[in-house]
């Protein structure tokens, strides 16, 4: 059994770099926030007898020898970047619960046959840099290492640059060989908590899109335009914020269909905006589905622009389908909760997360836990101690097997 | 006649100062090239042969003797700064187009029994910081020195640190008499280059109401979220957007509704928005109906609030009713035009200026001249020579007439 009370002092050491005002944590990707907290895994991952290495899109691995280091290891991890009023939680919990699986095999002395792994992944949240799980992408293939580092985040400023301004361009190339994943993470959503249950297992995630769209209308003077004459870009936008939100209720409750961020030009309280641009993502475990909604989207874009006289544009600039998990793996996380008698039930994930990415060439599952009121990216974001326990032993369990040959 | 040719080269001149790639001008209130182009008018005015002073809200006044200079001065002028997205024109040209005609008088040795003044006004146009016409405000007394001071920008720089800051703080007590005053301006709007008229004599200005509404609802992640459960201030904003442009269409022609900037948070492609803000802005010239335009956005506001589980504040940030201009200085624009043999129509004006303010304590009007497509607080803005031209004729007449005892 993992050491409880240690590794909530992690996650409350961790929790400081970036902390707010109000309780949560703004640590967005390749910032020197994102750097001082890969210093502090690093520091502590070496003080765990673990070798350090770092890939081209700056993933990072801490490495556990096992008894044959020709075996393929078992890996773990996940994210150490958070949204802008992110929690203390998202992704960082994954990456500690590791580290503290490693801490107890060397608290009792134990050797795997297989090495173990603890990934710290690059970009997961998709909030700087867009698309999410940009480092998971690379290391699978999904993406390729050009397409990682020339993403852009709202500066202009480039991954590749930023990753090589924080010291974090390592050298492997990226995507060595797995044995197994396994990925502890909290839900993020209000299942786990309103049925009462410690641990998830976790079958899959649902598929998601996610899009660019801009209008252009005729910046001009809101105090001597006349209404009929307006081409308002940002009344397009409203127009199509409502029904994207009317889709997804449309869809409920298994929809999600969301605006995110939005940009106004030249946003300034007395002109006419001539510009407005927006995110939409649409998630659903069915493909079939998200293929209507992709439809549906493009036609109201089209409608819209036509009606009020702008131009507009819509691009695709991520996609992935549902993703099943390994049948294997999410039975050892099953039996695993049920021997150490936690209550448990089968979720499906509405998050991505780097496992989604991993479950495509290596065999993976995840384990959550619950978080309060179903909260999270949001500063409020909060589990507690005995779920993070909970989580951490399942961890422990389906990593030793997976371990052994 | 004023010299056409030299006025031409001094806007050409003066649109140097913060010129855009697509020709327009970006100078925003009290930055460096606010400085910039303060400098260059001080310069100019100075060859001419006129004394500077700048009071304490950074309103700088060109002086130009009279043979009796105990007599109030009879004062001309706009202002320096633009919108983000701004013309060449939009104030600019009633600043240049007052020392134009001292460059006309110095050129004929005519000395007015009154002195003259042209007015470079501080922030008349409330992009960067709200409201407009601060400047002209403080000097007639509808707002305090403190309150203008005080204002700050988007990061929260404030008017008066800004303003000592580019040297424009000065120590003159805001506020001098006048015997009376004329702003040239172009009309911002359609209406004169629609009818085909040169100059519009400018009756008066339409009242304006300025807001700002704040929706809260919960960050939350986009991907594990409910449609059912979430309460997101995107979607608040969306529909009082739509509301805000409905009014306005239903008081057409008259009325103008305006939605121009919108700041959403935490502004990330997965996260629900807990945090959306936005700016409304009513005209019209009639104060019973800006009165139930009021009414009805604080009714609607609080009407989204309570149907999508957000709050809501609603903040009225700036008024001023409809403004009639003095029938005799109307009448002098007017009998000015017919004079020098310009087309001519009464205009009543969609913008605010700073002549606006002047008109509660100061004989006042105005004087318009027409631009291209009614294209202002755009970078495509534009006038012809000869409508620069006419204007400064009739401004050169109406000054010399009123500036004589
Ligand atoms: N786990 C998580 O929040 N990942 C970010 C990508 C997503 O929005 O699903
Ligand atoms: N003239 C002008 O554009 N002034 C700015 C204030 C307004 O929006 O009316």
């Amino acid at each position: 059994r993992i050491d409880g009370a240690r590794l909530w002092r992690s996650l409350a050491g961790m929790a400081r770099i970036g902390a707010t005002e109000r309780g949560g944590v703004c640590r967005l990707a390749l910032t020197d926030l994102d750097r001082q907290s890969r210093d502090l895994f690093v520091d502590w991952a070496r003080a765990a007898g673990c070798d350090i290495r770092v890939d081209r899109i700056g993933n990072v691995f801490a490495r556990r020898a096992g008894r044959d280091d020709r075996l393929a290891p078992v890996l773990t991890g996940s994210h150490g970047d958070t949204q802008p009023t992110g929690g203390r939680f998202d992704g960082i919990y994954g990456v500690l619960g590791g580290l503290e699986v490693l801490r107890t095999l060397d608290d009792h002395g134990i050797r795997t046959d297989r090495p173990l792994e603890v990934a710290l992944w690059t970009n997961e949240e998709g909030s700087r840099f867009a698309p999410a799980m940009i480092g998971s992408a690379v290391f699978t293939g999904a993406s390729t290492l050009d397409y990682g580092l020339s993403r852009q985040d709202a500066d202009g400023l480039s991954l590749g640059d930023e990753l090589a301004r924080i010291g974090y361009a390592g050298d492997e190339a990226p995507g060595h060989p797995l044995h197994a994943a396994f990925e502890l993470h909290i839900e993020q959503g209000p299942i786990l908590e309103a049925a009462g249950r410690t641990i998830g297992v976790v079958t899959g995630a649902q598929g998601q899109r996610w899009y660019e769209i801009t209008f252009t209308g005729v910046d001009s003077h809101a105090g001597t335009t006349p209404m009929e004459v307006r081409r308002d870009a940002l009344v397009g936008l409203a127009e199509l914020v409502l029904f994207v939100n009317r889709l997804g209720h449309a869809g409920a409750p298994q929809a999600r269909a969301t605006v995110g961020r939005v940009e106004v030009g030249p946003n300034s309280r007395n002109v006419i905006p001539g510009h407005a641009w927006l995110t939409v993502e649409f998630r659903h475990p069915d493909e079939a589905i998200l293929e209507e909604m992709d439809a549906a989207l493009r036609a109201e874009v089209a409608r819209i622009a036509a009606a009020a006289g702008l131009q507009s544009r819509l691009e695709a600039i991520f996609h992935y389908a549902p993703v099943p998990f390994d049948p294997a793996c999410v039975a050892a996380v099953r039996t695993a909760a049920t021997e150490l008698g936690y209550s448990r039930q089968d979720i499906v994930s509405g998050a991505g997360h780097d496992a989604c990415h991993l479950a495509r060439s290596v065999p993976t599952a995840m384990i959550f836990v619950p978080c309060i009121d179903g909260l999270s990216h949001n500063e409020a974001e909060d589990i507690t101690p005995a779920w993070a326990e909970a989580g951490a032993n399942v961890l422990l369990r389906v990593m030793l097997a997976a371990a052994s040959v």
